[in-house]
């Protein structure tokens, strides 16, 4: 490390304020809830954060982001857990994998995923913003697939079902209390789509 | 029928062309892979057709409506078939019926589906309304299991995961040479789901 990385990394120190980031978006998803996504102003967020403007956009590009800044994370996620499970597996298998992978971040995230979600459901432009999201996630996962070796059409009929699943067990998981377990919400719609394509007829 | 009624309609009669609407579509198509969606008027479109502006605007709102206003069709052909299938059918069942009559509308369509395909990938806007129309399909697809009496969740995975089989089983028609029928693609595509969906480990 350079002296001037070292100054430039000091004064980023000092500018650091333990867990803003997660002050504001607690204080954000509470103000989502409670006035509805387009009352609340980024003013609004700051000052019930105990924080100034200039700190939230420090952390977040507007307040629409608060609400999708982990959809990248996920994409990774899910990504590399795919690539990485056992060359053995199949690509139902290896869309499993990143499907427990994806359950259990979100899982951790417990009730703040849940609020974000019914902030989400609340306002249709950004649920249009989450449809969108969801679909790249599936075309991120069928890129995986086929780095993998899997042709098309299975790569992509693998991961856009993966995420239908995903989207099911999540819708499941938001309404449940706080017993239920994601990945096992996941599990299960798994095995209900096993059951519902082996009754076609 | 009074007098007023007939002297409205001989009027439109007057106005009436044969098949505008399929003229200026085909004149929106083939300018639209031309030049691109963004760079074609609604006066180009009207001038290719042989028709006028004003002749648009009875059949279309905006040069946009030309690629969607099927969707409604769609949508309206997906629950009806869902539906009405017999009593005795599974919730695959029932949505096999509703892909194999839109897959029939689609094929009946034929080169300009392929042509609209072709507009709405080139152009990341149009893809976003795609997206959100086929989940709008998904949407009425699941309602139409419920109301046969499907619960929840299986009546949504069912219909995300039918509406994933029709997009996958299109892409592929899109791209093949005009002997093959989308509604043979489609039931591949549901007979590779039940193959991915049985070999998860």
């Amino acid at each position: 490390m350079s002296g001037a990385d070292i100054k430039c990394y000091l004064s980023e120190m000092g500018r650091w304020q333990p867990d803003a980031r997660g002050r504001l978006e607690e204080a954000a998803l509470a103000l989502y809830l409670e006035r509805g996504f387009d009352n609340t102003t980024v003013a609004e967020i700051a000052q019930r954060a105990g924080l100034t403007e200039r700190t939230f956009f420090r952390y977040f590009a507007d307040k629409r982001e608060v609400l999708f800044w982990g959809s990248g994370m996920l994409r990774e996620l899910l990504s590399k857990a795919a690539i990485e499970a056992p060359a053995s597996a199949t690509p139902m298998g290896a869309v499993t994998a990143a499907l427990d992978a994806a359950g259990a971040m979100l899982q951790e995230r417990g009730q703040r995923a849940k609020q974000r979600q019914k902030v989400i459901m609340a306002n249709p432009e950004l649920q249009e913003r989450e449809l969108l999201k969801m679909a790249s996630l599936a075309s991120t996962l069928g890129e995986a697939l086929r780095q993998r070796g899997v042709g098309d059409p299975v790569a992509t009929l693998t991961a856009e079902t993966g995420i239908a699943v995903l989207r099911v067990a999540f819708a499941r998981w938001v309404e449940k209390p706080t017993n239920y377990h994601l990945p096992e919400l996941i599990r299960e719609s798994l095995e209900q789509l096993q059951a519902i394509t082996t009754t076609r007829t």
